[in-house]
């Protein structure tokens, strides 16, 4: 393959493979409690926005995954619909989320809501640079239930 | 690399990552309402075919896609389960869907459903030309719920 | 491309496409019935685990799917995040799942898991050599109706 358009092609590929396994990390990090998984995704100056809060930093996005975790002892995000953008070494995205939440009152509620990434590769490989959750529905839950 | 059957491999890759790039971009454009980007993946002579309406061309779909808007105020897909078989410039795939609705009623469904597509190469990039929708379980919705 | 390094990522992307596809095919054969299409994703000596049972060849597994087809009339899963990694001819990989299940009494649930995967590439390609199904939340359903 002398052809660089090919190669530039397959390079794109390449990123995006890497783009889809931190959405995918994201997930399993959150839903599992892994921290150390959870924090490999993200930029030192990363921005993480919720509806439960906001983090600027890495310091600050340790302290807001862990006040999910206090707030909402069971969460599975499902991911899908994913258009990600690359320009050289920083690329824009969104995807689609289900998302299933049960809090300490022992609710049990399915969201439906979407995300806006931006991603920047460093030298250690691509991270996120910003991640930013919003509801589908603003009248969200969709559904809930409660544990019998 | 000067194999070529790994460069046809690559350019299958490159042709799935397209491919799959249309199935999310129906969703993203469907669900947010947003006409050009969702007109943007049709072939001109593309045959759509939803349980609510069938267009054979690009301004019945555009036709159908606005009844959809009017009918449903509120949808969101959510694809997964993507099988793509390529043969040069034309494809047909597969994808499964679940699907959120609320309908001008205020009521809302959970439906799962599956998605056949053709899909074609032109001279701007890989259309549908075909997608027709499938409930999966003949009584859906599968869930439903009034908003309160 | 005369890079060995470029070369050696198209390969694993060729790979985890191919690991991608099985998961598809898992999913589009459970729950479509198709016992030729679920049969021919497993390595002969694969493992397959379920709360439902358990399976460690061939022949055990088309029993086991015929038994989860005798005692779930329909089912839909949905798989998403998934992770691979691929070490030369062997990969293991998880992902996420919601899974819709109508069982004979006519109980509509929800359920969220994942499954756990180990693959190998054999002369026809590849094949998964185990799958073990993990409920995320103990006291699944999330979710259940019966149909009116």
């Amino acid at each position: 393959m002398q052809d660089d358009i090919l190669t530039g092609k397959l390079q794109k590929l390449i990123d995006k493979d890497e783009i889809l396994d931190l959405i995918s990390c994201y997930c399993h990090g959150i839903d599992k409690k892994n921290l150390s998984l959870f924090m490999s995704i993200w930029a030192a100056d990363a921005e993480y926005d919720l509806p439960r809060g906001r983090a600027e930093n890495s310091e600050q996005i340790r302290q807001l995954v862990n006040k999910v975790w206090r707030e909402v002892p069971k969460c599975h995000h499902h991911t899908s619909n994913p258009m990600i953008d690359i320009q050289n070494d920083q690329a824009i995205g969104k995807s689609d989320v289900l998302y299933f939440r049960q809090t300490s009152d022992g609710r049990r509620c399915w969201l439906s809501g979407g995300y806006d990434f931006e991603f920047i590769k460093l030298s250690d490989g691509w991270k996120i640079k910003s991640l930013k959750f919003s509801s589908f529905v603003e009248d969200s839950p969709l559904f809930q239930a409660f544990i019998s």
